[in-house]
C-alpha cells in the first residue's frame, strides 16, 4: 500500500471525498507540523486528528524525526533528545522519545512512530552513521517504554545507513522489540537504486520469518516501488506524486507528461485514456493545460487526484498480482513499458 | 438568480461538482479572459465552453467591454472599436462589437452580450458619460447584426452613469432593440447605494411592461442584491463572495466572519450551523482557520463553497418568498439580521 501524505492534515489540494476517489486506503500525516502548527494539544481538544482533518479511515503519524533533520534549524542532538528551532518562527523546541509518543497520542492516528535519528547516508560517515543507530535503538526501547495508548499501533524504524552490518545490526535489535510493524529508514534520500536494493537485501532476510509489515518510509515512484515489492517491501509513503502533479507532471504508463508542453494546448483527449480519476473523467489534456497557464487553483487538485489515482491503481494492480502469482510478469511488463521511475526524493 | 463568475473557464478552486453542490444554476465567463487565453478559436475546436470546462447548465459570457476598461494597458477607443493591450504580455489587441459577437459565437456560451463602453460614473463627466453611452447604443445595434448563432441568446446594455435624463435615454434606446435581456451597465461600481437605487428607479419604471430579464451586472455583496431586487432586479453576478472567501472572510446571517481571527483557533463547531455546504458538513472553524494559517490550497476551495452556497441559498430564499407574496417581510428580516452588506467592487 502506498499512503498519501497529508503534511498540515490535509493532503494538499484534496479533500476526503477526492481521497476517497483517488482510492486511499491510510494516509500519513506528519508530527513535526502538526507540533508546531496547529498544535497537537488544540488537535486532542478538537477531537484527535480523524476529526479534525475529517477523515475516519487509518491514519499513520511519523516520528517528527526525519523534519528535525531535513527542516528545523541549528538543531543539537544529545543523548537524551533533539533540541531545533521551528522552520515557521524561529522558537526553540525540544522532542525526546517520550515527547515524540506524547504528541503522536494526543494525535490520535492510529498508528504511531518510534522517534529516531535519521541521517543522510552519502552525506555522513560510517561513525555518524553508527552513533545516529546506537541512538536510535535506545530511543525505540523508551518511545516503546512511553507509549500507553492501547488502540493504537507502534512501528519501529531500522537505520544503519548503507553499511550492511550496520544495517543488519539495527533490523535485528529493531525487530526484537515488541512494535506492531517495522519502518525501514535512512532510505529514499542520497543513496541509488542499486544502494536501496542492496540495504533492503540486508534486511528483508532478517524478517523473512517475521509477519510484522515492513514500511519503507519516502518512496513514492511507482518504478521504486515495484522494485522494493520485489525485494519484500509492504508499505510506502511520499509526497513524490502529489509534489510532481502541482508541477504539472502526470503519471501515465508510458512515463509522464509535462502539461506545459506546448502540444498539449490543442489535445482534446484525457491525460489517460481509461482513468477513473476525476480529471480524466471530466477534462482534456486541453483544459488542464489551460488551468495552469493561468495559474488556477483547480489545476492543483485535478492533477493531485490523477496522480494519486495512478499510484494507488498501481499498488492494487501490484497486490492483485501477488495474489494470483504473476507478480514477476507483471513486474517485467511494468518496467519495459516505463511507468514513472523518477528516483527524485521528495519528502514534507 | 446569482450567477458565480468563472472568469477563466473555472470558478476559481471549484470544479463542475462544487458549482451543482452550492446551487449554481447558470455562470458567467469573461470573453476578454478568455479572448487573450486559451483563445476563442481554440475553445471553439476544441466544442466549446460547456464542453471545455466540463458544465453543462447555463453560461453567459460577458462582452469584453468592462475589461477592456478596468484591466487593459494604453486602450484607445474610437467610433469603431476598442484598440488595447493585453494585461498578460502587453501585445496588441482590437474588439469592436462584431469582433466581441465573433468571439462569444465561438466560445458558445448560452447567452452573449452586447460590446459596450462601461465608464465609472463617479470618476466620468456627464460628457464622458453621453459619449459613452451614445456608442454603447450605436454598438449595441451592430452586435445585433452581427448576431449569427440562433442557440444563443443576446442581451443587450444599458448605460447612462446616474444621470437621470441619460440613464433613461439609454434604457429606451437598447429596450427598443431585438434583445433576449437587458443588462444594467455602469452600477455596482463607485457609487453610493443611494445613488445606485436612484438609478434603478429611473430604469426599471421605465421596463414596466417589457417581459425581458434585467441583470444588473456586476453586484454580489446579499444585501445589494436584495436592494435591487427589490427595485425590479433579477439576475446578478460577481466574483465578491468567492474573492472574500479566499481572503478569509465566511459570510453568515451574522453578518460575517473573519476565520484568520484568534478566536476561532480552537472553535470545534462549524462556521455556520445547519448550512448545507461542504465546509460546515465536514469541518470545524478550528480545521478552516488551520488551512488558512498553513495557506493550504483547500482552504481555497472550502470557504468559497461555502459563501457560494450562503448567497445562492440566499437568492433561492428571495424567490420563495416573492414567490409567497412575502417578499418585503423577508426583506426587512434579513436586513434586520444584517446579512453581509459589503458594496464593495469585485469584477473580474
Amino acid at each position: 500500500m502506498f499512503m498519501p501524505v497529508g503534511t498540515n492534515a490535509t493532503v494538499k489540494a484534496l479533500d476526503p471525498d477526492d481521497l476517497d476517489e483517488v482510492g486511499a486506503q491510510i494516509i500519513l500525516a506528519n508530527t513535526y507540523h502538526l507540533y508546531l502548527r496547529p498544535g497537537h494539544d488544540r488537535i486532542r481538544r478538537l477531537g484527535g486528528l480523524h476529526r479534525f482533518m475529517g477523515w475516519q479511515r487509518p491514519i499513520l503519524t511519523d516520528s517528527g524525526g526525519f523534519q528535525v533533520v531535513s527542516l528545523a534549524d541549528l538543531r543539537t542532538v544529545d543523548h537524551d533528545g533533539v533540541t531545533f528551532r521551528s522552520h515557521l518562527d524561529g522558537s526553540t523546541h525540544r522532542l525526546t522519545p517520550e515527547r515524540s509518543i506524547e504528541i503522536q497520542e494526543a494525535l490520535g492516528a492510529d498508528v504511531a512512530v518510534a522517534f529516531d535519528q535519521p541521517v543522510r547516508p552519502h552525506a555522513s560517515t560510517r561513525a555518524e552513521v553508527e552513533e545516529a543507530m546506537t541512538r536510535t535503538h535506545a530511543w525505540a526501547e523508551r518511545s516503546l517504554e512511553a507509549h500507553r495508548r492501547t488502540d493504537q499501533a507502534l512501528f519501529g524504524i531500522i537505520q544503519g545507513g548503507l553499511e550492511p552490518d550496520l544495517r543488519a545490526s539495527s533490523t535485528q535489535a529493531i525487530a526484537a522489540l515488541a512494535f506492531d510493524g517495522l519502518c525501514i529508514g535512512g532510505l529514499a534520500g542520497d543513496e541509488t537504486p542499486a544502494q536501496r536494493r542492496a540495504a533492503l537485501d540486508v534486511v528483508v532476510p532478517l524478517l523473512a520469518s517475521d509477519p510484522r509489515p515492513r514500511y519503507l518510509m519516502g518512496l513514492g515512484s511507482p518504478l521504486d516501488m515495484l522494485d522494493a515489492v520485489d525485494r519484500g517491501v509492504d508499505l510506502f509513503d511520499s509526497v513524490l506524486p502529489a509534489r510532481v502533479a502541482r508541477n504539472g507532471t502526470l503519471w501515465v504508463p508510458g512515463g509522464k507528461i509535462n502539461i506545459h508542453n506546448a502540444r498539449f494546448a490543442d489535445d482534446p483527449g484525457p491525460v489517460l485514456d481509461g482513468c477513473p480519476c476525476r480529471l480524466c473523467r471530466h477534462f482534456s489534456r486541453a483544459y488542464l493545460a489551460h488551468l495552469f497557464r493561468a495559474r488556477e487553483l483547480l489545476s492543483y487538485r485535478l492533477a493531485t487526484c490523477h496522480n494519486l489515482t495512478f499510484t494507488l491503481d498501481f499498488m492494487a494492480r501490484i497486490r492483485q498480482a501477488i495474489a494470483a502469482g504473476s507478480f514477476q510478469g507483471f513486474a517485467r511488463a511494468a518496467v519495459a513499458h516505463a511507468v514513472p521511475g523518477a528516483a527524485t526524493r521528495a519528502s514534507a
